[in-house]
């Protein structure tokens, strides 16, 4: 039945808004989530651009979707499509082809971004794709609540890093751009002293908080980083003043890391991360994590 | 050479938009408008339905191009794409394959409409299409100012019409509902007393010029009339107070006109048109043009 | 990874083909069974047309494929494809867009044929598709060892007759021209006389071979019986001298049989034959049918 | 019309052939060819790949149309389409979607070839498209009678330089292995003594017949040659024993030549050629041909 798979996906997604409240309806979730585990493998994924010239039906849905950085309108959409040194790239299932799965906004530029403002400001100087030596994946976002815990994000980071490796071989380096969603609660959670203009003093926090702050499991805190170092990326540099919008000021104090993907290094990082819940982080990171560490130890003692 | 077709056309725009002032450009036009009438001839125009399925690139053009009746903003654009109740088409040619030449807007309806408002109306119910026994062209755009003068929109309706006819058997009628745009100048030059609110009044003065009113050459003086008489269709009925936007009241106090494209007959009557300049239209519109140009007459006589 | 899932269809025809002479490695197979019945579920499966205009690679594979009335060459594949009275469909997998699953050729056709080599005479006036008023579903043949047990001929038989009802509204009968394969073993096995030039004795015999001979569970005898009337169709006619290559005099003395879809009466029938093992035929096939049992009683009364 | 512009086109292919014997019809001509190189411009034509993957509609054009060393069957077919190291491409014309109009079959090889039958044979291990040095166009074959005159060859062999160049940067030789059609006639004409089994002797006379031998006009008198110096290749090599088929036996004594197109050079050497009747070949060969016109030139004055 065409249209029957989608059907079936948004079936899921009432039945999970259902089942929060009546928690004797999740033991049916398994066989939901069984079924597409199978439907919704790798391999019957197609990853595919989204470009100015894509069916406006499926544009108002990247609109709709894209939960990090909103897009405002279809001029603003444009301008995260049209220039030469911005791209796009969706998932979709063959059963499902007019609805993305997830997406992917890149930004190609010269050297590694530290504000999410700068890298989307209207008036830059659009790059040409040739001179780019940076591809900055600046935003992800899952489209379909009936897929949620069927993981495809990770497939789609890598599948775009090596489509834009073969089309664009001056590109020497692939990172994010991320937002540190739990940042400042978790410095409310432990009462530290912080200001959101002090970028050194919020990169030093931001740094401690994605190497060392975790959960009871033993994981990291920050979702965001739990995604991206479970891919096999390392944390690569943290920014503070990176994201100046209401929302980045108040989950990260304007702060915002890189998460490097280091196309050599995915595997063992994804493994060491996977076994010994080791995080891969750059050396300027890790000593500013771990000077800040001691500073704090030093003050709990001085304390 | 790719792209090199769309860029002699809009080198054709500026060559016209030049030669108003510089008459002695005028005869480079020649050579542009036979190279033109060769290369757009019907046999390489492909006709393409433009949905909300499109291209964001095509129909960002559909929106601009616009010139009957505006389209404001992509939900605008939506409405006059999605519902099952509406369709457009264009011709494209295959060298320029993302410029839309021209265009046509299509509502599907039941029985044949008075009202652009009404037709347009976002609460409307939406008919479904296989309910619908009459496809009314409301409005026709050219889009290459470079391709003045290279007629296809002739061509266009009736492909339209016999492919909606292939695709929709019920369809029986098709009909325009069409701007008289010179009405109110025409009743301004003549000096005759009007009244855009009374509706009865201004089916009569359109009825009168749109059959009598003529330019030095004989042929009718609406361009618009021109055009679908030209293609063989006949006035069927006018109407008052069926366009109330500023610029419809302005134009022809609020009147509009259907043009019936019988494929029966459109051959007879373009050839009546062309070779003895008769205008084909409905009984009740000739009686309503008869009878006002009689009392017309006797108001001349009593006067 | 693009071609994976071909490859593990690949990988479970080799496991079928060693499990013959290995039973321990049929135990493995349930775990494939169980995923390709997942993977090949009908909603994901695409019927296309295949015709003159498909890709060579995918013809080449109808070519070997066909394994009913052998293709002998690219002219003769020509003669099943482009003549105006033949169809071809196939369904594909969209991760396995190059290989058809299962493909069905059909004949269009003015009254329900007897004769396969009259079906396709080369030499017939081709009949143009919309005075036809049959179609003969002639030939079904299975693409994919790897997919045994995974079925899809009952969709693809009835997506093709709705598609083509759709397409081509004086088709009224949708039919087979299928082989009786079984037919001259079980003449053998009964040790009945049989003339295959006797027509009228060898439908005789087809008719009561094909509504009682029966295995131990008590399903038809017949291969080709048991996965038509399992598709709901019924016994509609048989023919003597109806194929008369070596193939076809060896396996069924030249018999043949017209299985009848009539889309009203395919899920009732299909229910009967399931739960109660009721065969749909025809009257006439059921009443030539009865008279031969009944001889053949008489027959063994009188022995 | 869709078809319409194929007719026109083979309706010109009629009329060139009954005007050899009515040259009044030859005036007809002129509006034709006005038309077509207007239509057929090379803003309008589309260079396609042709592939194992392409229609059988299509495929069986290259086939019949193969002028210079003939297709006898879909396996020979494919041994020019499907390998690593075959590649062809066509000229389309969007009003004639399915109709090559001039085809090229490309050998990516490594190093220049000196044989056709060695470079066509079909037990030669296929090298992989990255490991070629070389593009050689081996056969060149225009399609449609009714375009006589309209030339695209030269367009088609640029273009096709061009993408194979972008797609492969391992390929920094584009060259012909050319057929010498005029040769033994030339020979002959001249009364000169030749053996094809001495290679060395042929490639001295396929040298000076292509470097020295005119027609009136002043152009080469072999009309390939005539086709490649006007598109601005040179004379790169010549070789005996090259084509052994009895057709290359019979035109040339089984010499070919390598015509070399450097991209770099293909302009000047043009201009040489159309201005001042200039022929481009290298020192070798222009060696090869000079000193055999100077023993001739000792011959004549000793004879």
């Amino acid at each position: 039945m065409p249209g029957a798979t989608h059907r079936l996906v948004e079936m899921r997604a009432d039945l999970l808004r259902l089942s929060r409240d009546a928690p004797d309806l999740r033991a049916l979730d398994q066989d939901f989530r069984h079924l597409f585990r199978s439907w919704f493998n790798r391999g019957f994924l197609v990853s595919r651009p989204v470009t100015w010239d894509s069916p406006a039906s499926v544009l108002e849905k990247i609109i709709a979707y894209e939960a990090v950085h909103a897009i405002q309108s279809w001029d603003d959409l444009r301008l995260r499509l049209a220039p030469a040194d911005r791209r796009c790239f969706a998932f979709f299932h063959p059963a499902m082809p007019e609805e993305p799965l997830i997406f992917v906004e890149v930004a190609l530029t010269s050297g590694i971004p530290g504000s999410i403002q700068g890298l989307l400001d209207d008036d830059r100087a659009a790059l040409s794709a040739a001179e780019a030596d940076t591809a900055v994946f600046y935003s992800i976002s899952n489209c379909q609540a009936g897929l949620a815990g069927i993981s495809f994000g990770n497939f789609l980071i890598k599948q775009v890093a090596a489509d834009l490796a073969a089309e664009l071989p001056g590109l020497k380096t692939f990172v994010t751009l991320s937002p540190i969603p739990g940042l400042m609660r978790w410095i409310g959670a432990e009462g530290l002293a912080h200001d959101p203009a002090d970028h050194a003093g919020m990169r030093a926090l931001a740094a401690r908080y994605l190497l060392h702050a975790r959960r009871p499991d033993g994981t990291p805190a920050d979702p965001v980083a739990r995604f991206h170092l479970g891919n096999g990326a390392q944390v690569h540099a943290v920014h503070g003043g990176a994201d100046t919008s209401p929302n980045g000021l108040a989950q990260s104090g304007g702060a915002m890391v890189n998460y490097l993907y280091d196309l050599a290094k995915v595997t063992p990082n994804h493994e060491a991360y996977a076994q010994r819940g080791e995080i891969a982080a750059s050396q300027p990171v890790r000593a500013l994590a771990a000077h800040n560490e001691t500073t704090r130890a030093r003050e709990k003692t001085d304390g």
